[in-house]
């Protein structure tokens, strides 16, 4: 039978795409494969296939509607120049042709790949010039250099565009014999910058050092400029006095085992939900088709973008901006979660698959973990007549991915609910970005979190994408507010009364969080009425009111991530259009094709195909409890049934007592359940 | 040994409390008793003991600075002429004498009892009047008639000050033979109001039934009144179809028990916090000298009032306002937890005590449960050289109580974590409060969930509060804010710093959210400084940046709940200032002694003993999902260390691999641990 349309390409499909490009470019070039991934099929093939699928007859007939398999494939091009030539090709894998082919324009960089950073190290071990700069300075006894690559943000304006990667220099102590002791607690004040092309470090950037009042380019670099740090250890065996003794375990069981099911490792199905779950190197976990009781809410939810601009004032800082999922892809930056301890209870993992640069696919384990978890009171009411007291858990359906990016991590959840609601939720954590900063000096750029080490403030702003699908394709975004009224004898004659307002967003467009409204969005479907209440169906959520971006207009920062210019978008849908920062932020010099070109064509948006995107973010100013590796900071958007329903999807869910749960003391009747 | 303090009042001290008054009033009166409980002690006092408590040395001598045992004693003196005298007084129970008396003026009125409820309940009963008006309406065959009780509101303007109740109306089916059976479906358009010292029915308003343009007034009284109202079951045996039979159990098991330790039944520790827990009938759970790791952080927090205005603007509606602190005592609407299913795990119950009018004390069983859960991940990071990764998870500490006034319930619960952070957490529950609607009518004042059944807009505005005792108690409050700076050559080259502002608050005052500008408040010890930042030790929190109250300036709901104006409030700390509404909520015409009051005394309040309050809140326009009972709305505030802490406290918790988490399949393998 053939994959679902939605599915992953297989190591054998990914295979036969890399062969299929490599037998078109023959002679004497070079082919170094970037990405090779599903393309996910125009969404006019799909709408027919998923009526068929969800009326139990996909794929019934000859002339079903089974869209092509595609694979993206994203290769260089080297030819006897070495100039590496950027292409992206959709090749068809049943067939086994190139579907489309493109060259892309050198004002454009592809994303980069790990193994670019080892250029990058490599690099510096090469050029006499870094190392007589690192000469320069005595490292404590036992402490070795550490070049952390970076990608090299915004080129400043008028510099040529070539590709750059930048490296943040750190040193490591040896002398505890410990590969993961903490090197980010000893930062050095260089950055070597890579010519990627001929892998020579062209520029090494020295870096200012100082403290309030000392001005953009105070340096003190004194031979021994890691003398006033101290170490910062966060593995355990190098903690002083160890982890505390005291913490027992919680242990999280399923004797009947989950409550979900997942078949053809894709199609997950809990508690009436209904969706396929892929992972792609760009944006890791997306959800699609997702139902809940037979009728569609979601074509596809995906975290699209985020950049983390930070607001160091001293030059090369303003060139620290990461575009997470652009830059270097979420996806590829995913960890192995059976690894780690990232989920409790029962647990699914779903494998992604990778290829090198060679194009040779192989499986990237454990890149998503599906399982449920408890959160608390779902819903309760005691009748204070007959002290009768029925009351309801929140049970959650989790879909996690983790990503580590050089020194940070985010921890991504699509959380399903037994009340109908989808919460997307980020963590960030990891280690903040740390420079030297001379002794007993502070700063306006950051906060010291340990002896000699600031810690930059920043942003971090997330992009949710959110194509809906309220039961049906053609949908309508509406803002609804409540307003203070004014005294009126015929209207408000004892002034409590206040106005729910709504307005429909008819162009495409930006629009923010108004809390003090109480702005509530509301993706309805204007064919489809309530019974109840006669409004017609819908989804709502509240955007979260985050600060948005600080950097000046017309600034490097700014212009590369103009998707932070409000919270809520409304695009017309369009096939491909799946990144709020555009295609290429990898050194972007502004944002090209992202949400805001997209809601600059001021297409008609109601009753169409549409896509809602939310920025929402943190401005992250460090405490010192954030260092050595910070405690998550959570960011969550609710989106919620609002008369999609005819009452609370969750009135059926069980009122059982749990019977493990027991009296403080009574820990050994529960051990025999 | 003397109790502690902070413990509540046993039953012993309650019935001393007690016997002291009475004795205090003989002769040809009554004494109804409305609340016996613990008078904190002044502050001034507690100092003193806390300070010989944490150098270990509490109680040491004769001249030791216990501060005596205090039982305020709420109490209506009824002699010949049958008007109640409302009294308050405060009763040593160790020396068994009476420290104070207050007459308490007839402008104000005592918190309601549930023995006055039920006086509503038999004045229907016996009012022809009232009577007369129910039988106007034809009941389908075995419904009954329920009068739901209700605090007055405020009175309109110009009106008697006399103490009033009303009552809801609905009536019951009673062929399904339980006694749980969902009345609310079935609302009756009829509000008797009773005058409580003559416990008679003195006017019977009647409801407007219309809909969108009917106006103020409309009433379709037809005999046949519920005919297009229809059932809205949510016991498990009444749920057509019954409940879900794919929901497996998720079981939370601590087999060596739990981390936490409680003794004297109000000392908790946990993880290096150690906290007292007490209860008291108006605000619940109440936790005190919160440390951690030795440290003060606060003196004492609690959830001091919420008051919940509805927008209906035909009158009598303007008079459903709840105060669901004030009005009737959280603590005493707290719900028995052990008889619901209400937290999982290992838990820890602690009573309260509570008195009937007779004042006899009697145990209030498991008001608060104690327990510990995983809230996902607490840190992570992993070093992409060594693929090593080091994640601990987020532990909580959960405080929570449950209350139910009528049709809704909120639960609240104070959460403590391994990251030194305390969250509030409030979530809103139960069955939103409905009127008639005349059949395929819709409403301005509200949205139909049901044939029949109008769910009225609301609001909900809770104010916590926070007596912060930052490694001591003269704390100050400022409040940052980051700004996008200028373009400049000198400061700002390249367009990407922004400015972070310190706002310090120097007299008490109230001041809003401003998430534009990521404004953070932090409670900061001014004499203690961190080692790295420099910075002094401060918690942090952000406002929930939620809608204010919307009722009209000079309004009776504005009036009543003046606390609603500001987001945040600062005011100087005195003995007994508990409550954000004032003393006396139940039908008040004024905000009296509240914080809004306190704020405008324009104390200095840099460097003094404070108070921090943060209201937050919902407006809430229901949804059909709501209905019958609605799906939790879940209100966080974090207060986080920033800079109290030299690194993450959460730095030695323990990274080791749950050994109980499976995967799928493999669920047996689990059940052996």
């Amino acid at each position: 039978m053939a994959p679902h349309p939605f599915k992953i390409l297989s190591i054998e499909e990914t295979r036969i795409a890399r062969d299929v490009i490599l037998s078109l470019h023959t002679g004497n070039v070079v082919v170094d494969f970037r990405e090779i991934y599903l393309q996910e099929p125009n969404k006019a093939l799909m709408k027919q296939y998923l009526e068929l699928e969800h009326s139990g007859r996909p794929g019934q007939s000859p002339h079903s509607k089974r869209p092509p398999r595609l694979a993206k494939v994203q290769y260089d091009i080297i030819g006897s120049d070495k100039v590496p030539e950027y292409n992206e090709a959709v090749v068809d894998v049943e067939t086994r042709k190139r579907m489309k082919h493109e060259v892309i324009g050198k004002e454009f960089h592809a994303s980069l790949t790990l193994w670019e950073f080892q250029h990058l190290v490599e690099a510096c071990k090469e050029s006499e010039e870094f190392q007589k700069a690192i000469a320069e300075f005595k490292l404590p006894d036992g402490f070795e250099l550490v070049v952390e690559p970076w990608p090299y943000g915004g080129l400043d304006i008028g510099a040529e565009n070539r590709r750059y990667f930048q490296g943040l220099c750190f040193a490591q102590n040896t002398n505890n014999g410990n590969p993961d002791s903490n090197f980010y607690a000893y930062p050095l004040p260089l950055i070597p910058v890579m010519d990627a092309h001929t892998r020579k470090i062209v520029r090494i950037d020295r870096l200012a050092t100082g403290g309030k009042g000392d001005g953009l380019t105070a340096k003190t670099h004194s031979e021994r400029i890691l003398d006033h740090c101290t170490s910062a250890e966060y593995v355990p065996e190098l903690i002083p006095g160890g982890t505390r003794k005291d913490y027992k375990p919680i242990n999280i069981m399923q004797p009947d085992g989950p409550s979900f099911k997942v078949t053809d490792e894709s199609l997950v199905e809990w508690q009436k939900w209904r969706f396929r779950v892929s992972f792609n190197p760009r944006e890791g976990a997306v959800l699609h088709d997702v139902h809940y009781d037979g009728r569609s809410v979601v074509y596809r939810m995906s975290i699209s973008e985020m950049t983390v601009p930070y607001a160091d004032a001293r030059p090369p800082f303003h060139r620290k901006q990461a575009f997470d999922f652009g830059d270097g892809g979420a996806g590829n930056c995913a960890n192995n979660l059976s690894l780690g301890c990232d989920c409790l209870g029962v647990i699914k993992y779903f494998d992604a698959v990778i290829v090198g640069s060679d194009g040779a696919p192989k499986v990237h384990p454990n890149v998503i973990c599906l399982h449920e978890q408890d959160n608390g009171i779902g819903w309760k009411h005691t009748n204070w007549r007959t002290g009768r007291a029925v009351v309801t858990r929140l049970r959650e359906l989790v879909v996690q991915f983790i990503i580590t990016l050089a020194n940070y991590e985010y921890v991504f959840a699509f959380k399903l609910d037994t009340a109908g609601g989808i919460m997307l939720e980020a963590r960030a954590t990891g280690i903040v970005s740390v420079v030297n900063i001379d002794p007993g000096k502070t700063s306006d750029y950051g906060n010291v979190v340990s002896s000699g080490v600031l810690a930059q403030n920043h942003q971090h702003i997330f992009a949710a994408r959110i194509d809906p699908a309220i039961d049906g394709h053609n949908n309508t975004v509406l803002y609804e507010e409540s307003h203070a009224a004014p005294w009126d004898k015929e209207t408000n004659p004892n002034g409590n009364f206040y106005e729910v307002r709504k307005n429909i967003i008819n162009r495409s467009g930006g629009i923010d969080a108004a809390p003090e409204h109480n702005r509530v969005f509301k993706i309805i479907n204007p064919h489809k009425t309530n019974p109840h209440s006669g409004n017609p169906v819908s989804y709502k959520f509240m955007p979260p009111p985050t600060q948005k971006l600080l950097a000046a207009p017309g600034s490097i920062q700014e212009q590369r991530a103009l998707f932070t210019k409000h919270h809520v978008w409304v695009t017309k849908y369009r096939d491909d259009e799946l990144y709020a920062a555009g295609r290429f932020t990898l050194q972007s010099q502004r944002e090209v094709g992202g949400v805001y070109d997209m809601a600059n064509r001021k297409d008609e948006v109601t009753d169409e195909d549409i896509v809602v995107w939310n920025t929402f973010g943190l401005t992250h100013n460090p405490r010192v409890e954030d260092w050595p590796v910070m405690p998550v900071d959570i960011f969550q958007v609710h989106f919620k049934p609002a008369d999609f329903f005819d009452k609370n999807p969750a009135n059926d869910v069980p009122s059982t007592k749990n019977q493990a749960s027991v009296l403080v003391g009574k820990e050994c009747c529960a051990e025999k359940l």
